[in-house]
């Protein structure tokens, strides 16, 4: 996100990312990947992925949060009800680490009490307007640090735990 | 400032602080408090300055933002034109280092592109709802990270330079 809280421009673009885009430097996503066996993503988020190619979430059950039909040609699953719903059925096949992401359904994950860990990289942006990652009256929820670290383009990440409420 | 980008509940408490409160902890403040000579601050946080003895900001020259009038037993001024204003008037009197405080006044500041350093403190707490730091379509601002650190129960704090735009 920009340091004013923002995952996109109004518009969805995240062109404003390419300020920490530099080849070979991933911050971590694919030893973090690695360990994800299913992806719970938000219907915009699975737009911006599907204008990748390739398909960034190859290997991975890819389950898409939205109430519209979906029109997804890598195997992604549509789900329209409450998370704690899905949770409970993703579990029941056996997923042990869900990658939730996409601004609403990790808002959605943490009022529901679902999310165990949050990575956020900042990038060293004020946008100054965009859609937000957090806001909408969530619950407050304490947070244990587990890791920071920052680069030399000025991106700092932060991975915390979710304390138990 | 919350995770969630929030520098107060919504009624202006700030008693989630109190997880990060610790004796003879400052996490740099005086440090950086002794290179000011002058603050410029809101009204908002100005009140709260007011509620602690003593008066936190004891030798330095205060002025805050308000257009409606002021009450201050501390020697503090009144201002309530643009900020540019202030800034070149505070210049004619020998001002070098103004530590602008409070979410409205950052604000007016960064929009009017007179913030050179922006030093943020991320306390480890998801508040949910409150008075938010950014917001408000300021105009783009790329940063430069000048440091980052972290202490054992979780603050994160972020210094950076605001990119000439």
């Amino acid at each position: 996100m920009s340091l004013d809280g923002y995952i996109a421009r109004k518009d969805g673009s995240i062109d404003w990312l390419a300020r920490v885009e530099h080849a070979g430097e991933d911050y971590g996503f694919q030893r973090f990947f690695d360990t994800v066996d299913t992806l719970a993503i938000g219907r915009n988020t699975w737009e911006v992925a599907c204008g990748f190619d390739p398909w960034p979430y190859q290997g991975k059950r890819c389950v898409v949060l939205t109430h519209r039909p979906l029109d997804g040609h890598h195997g992604e699953e549509r789900f329209a009800g409450p998370v704690r719903q899905l949770v409970e059925s993703l579990a029941t096949w056996g997923t042990r680490h869900v990658y939730v992401d996409g601004g609403q359904t990790v808002r959605q994950f943490l009022a529901a009490g679902l999310i165990d860990a949050l990575t956020l990289s900042i990038i060293p942006i004020v946008l100054g307007e965009g859609i937000p990652l957090f806001g909408g009256e969530l619950p407050e929820k304490g947070l244990v640090l587990d890791e920071t670290r920052s680069w030399p383009n000025g991106l700092v990440q932060v991975r915390y735990r979710v304390a138990a409420s």
